[in-house]
């Protein structure tokens, strides 16, 4: 049962896109609301534009990935105490995945940050108000920074051909971008960041329109470029990001939930020595060890549809977790995703219960996450 | 035109709200997204919802508006750091309108604060992430408080006949609250805290829910009790709110605009001494004035449909403003909004044009708020 309603927004509250006369003209046909903002999820059939996305490219709307900008003399300082990521190892012109942690541990967004200068950061924000949190660790911090949103709005260009879109528009140097590194650009005066970034395993790209009025005209300068690929607009697939083992901030891990908890150690550089907010919560949760953690799971049987209510994970009939996100993949032909559970119960292959409404109780076990080898794009184990 | 758009959201990232289930069993028609939650905004027809709210009662679920808990050994201190209201006039049983500032007099949010103890508040927030903000600043701050988000729902229950249901369900005592006061209740075992609060204009009551898992037990007592009322679900009344002169933060206000941009004077508490957030500023913002304002308008001419853009205001032919929010009154039988426009064309009277897509230009002038006196609730004038 895919959970379908209408919305009907009269008033100004929730705000367009840069993009969103573009996306209207080429048919999208729903929007979830992300940051405030309207954000166009779905063209046509959600699992074409997986295939599709998988076989060609396809370019997605996400500038309701609003960005925090931080400049200023303490611009760096500022950030690196924002992460536990360790800033000094992130170059002028290079991108990392981030996690904004609370003084808990708790995970308060997970954006992409980019570097754009020695003292000027931009965050491309899951959705939750980043530009309020880092406003108010700023009024006490004692350091000189400028913290706004600016007007930035990325796209994504994803898929296997998304290169040959990208090197057209934008030259070969763009091409030879290492992973989450980016470069600066003009195209016919419409001012871009390209990064090699994205949300699905697949190569791909992000252009960060440094111009709302030129929305449009990028949009369709894009789709031109990509016509001989047969590119389309799609939505975010949330097939190929459960494939490819990337968390959705909200529903797989939210504030409540620590980095460790949420599985994300990696975002973690234990030998940070510059200090950052939650880095005594997190080294001493670290030494303890979790008592929850978000794992990957695959449910048995046929097609599960998941809908807006987190599934319960069941040990003799109780309720001992739940399942965060859920999906059939077409090419595993299974039911993949991920939940939160005790670590007594965490260990790959340890077998679970999921109580599906409407379908009953489902046998499932903890499976490896990415469940797809993001390199070789095939089913591992084959 | 009305926007009108299908929502489809098959993650759990968008929360349900407490009365989910009961707002769907009612016939709920469209739901937006407020707080990273599900607000059923209709029921039926918008015109009708807002006639019965007039004449009979009407029951909302208003959960979205998710409370900041704040307590510990310096919450009133803390919290009186928060906004321009001097909260040592607020009594234990008391609540305020009030705006949450930031450091240049911007407003983040324009929530209702209930002070539940001493060192015991929750502000019932409009659409921002104050609980990030709250955190922020605690970071720093030296003060001693816990900051959560607690299991809290509020249900508004508005309308002429709104006493004839509260007193039914809780008593003559919460008949004679006086405006923005409250008591604690419990239904049955069902725990509340009811205030004599509202987003109408009309006389009204909000039920704050404090047992997320009762939701359903206490609406459907709520809709038996209106019964001999014809209590009917419904939507935030749009019209109504405008008629009364109420604004709608993220709309009409935002982080942009400062308290007196905003036209909210009167939620700065001049002669308050403790320290706050945002009291430089304003204190040089209220001595030199603004350069703009936000105005009410009247826009001549027959029924306009609002839709997501935010309309031109001309000077000239020239771009000088925007109106943020606007409605046809069935019973002033008036376009009414609100227009943020320069301070040079603010005053009452002030001859304007607005650019409405596809209606072309109209002519429109700055009107006093309320529209309709909150007391006579009559056309003023008459």
């Amino acid at each position: 049962m895919p959970f379908d309603m209408s919305l009907i927004q009269r008033g100004a509250r929730l705000r367009r896109s840069a993009f969103f006369a573009a996306t209207q003209r080429w048919g999208a046909q729903a929007y979830t609301v992300y940051n405030h903002t309207l954000f166009p999820i779905c063209f046509g059939d959600l699992e074409e534009e997986y295939w599709h996305l998988i076989h060609h490219v396809t370019l997605w709307d996400v500038a309701v990935e609003r960005q925090v900008e931080i400049t200023g003399p303490d611009a760096f300082t500022f950030t690196n105490l924002l992460t536990p990521r360790d800033l000094s190892r992130c170059a002028v012109g290079q991108g990392k995945y981030v996690v904004i942690t609370a003084e808990d541990g708790g995970v308060i967004n997970d954006p992409v940050l980019l570097r754009l200068g020695e003292n000027h950061f931009w965050l491309a924000l899951a959705d939750s108000d980043v530009l309020l949190w880092a406003r108010g660790v700023a009024l006490h911090a004692g350091l000189r920074v400028d913290i706004r949103e600016p007007d930035v709005s990325p796209l994504q260009v994803q898929g296997p051909k998304a290169k040959e879109v990208v090197g057209a528009l934008f030259g070969e140097d763009v091409l030879k971008l290492r992973y989450y590194w980016f470069l600066e650009r003009s195209l016919d005066g419409i001012p871009v960041v390209v990064t090699r970034t994205g949300w699905t395993g697949e190569v791909g790209y992000e252009i960060y329109l440094r111009d709302g009025a030129k929305g449009d005209e990028l949009w369709e300068r894009i789709m031109e470029a990509g016509r001989p690929h047969e590119i389309r607009p799609a939505g975010p697939s949330d097939i190929r990001r459960i494939e490819a083992g990337i968390l959705n901030w909200g529903a797989d891990m939210t504030l409540d939930d620590n980095v460790y908890e949420a599985g994300l150690d990696r975002l973690v550089d234990v030998d940070k020595t510059a200090d950052y907010i939650g880095k005594e919560a997190l080294t001493r949760i670290r030494a303890e060890g979790v008592k929850r953690k978000l794992v990957g799971v695959e449910i048995a049987g046929d097609r599960l549809e998941f809908n807006a209510v987190k599934w319960p994970v069941l040990s003799d009939g109780i309720a001992i977790g739940r399942v965060t996100s859920a999906i059939w993949s077409p090419r595993l032909r299974k039911n993949i995703g991920y939940a939160m559970v005790p670590i007594t119960h965490a260990a790959l292959g340890t077998p679970l219960r999921v109580l599906v409404p409407e379908a009953g109780e489902r046998e499932a076990s903890v499976a490896a996450k990415p469940f797809l080898d993001p390199e070789k794009r095939i089913p591992k184990g084959r």
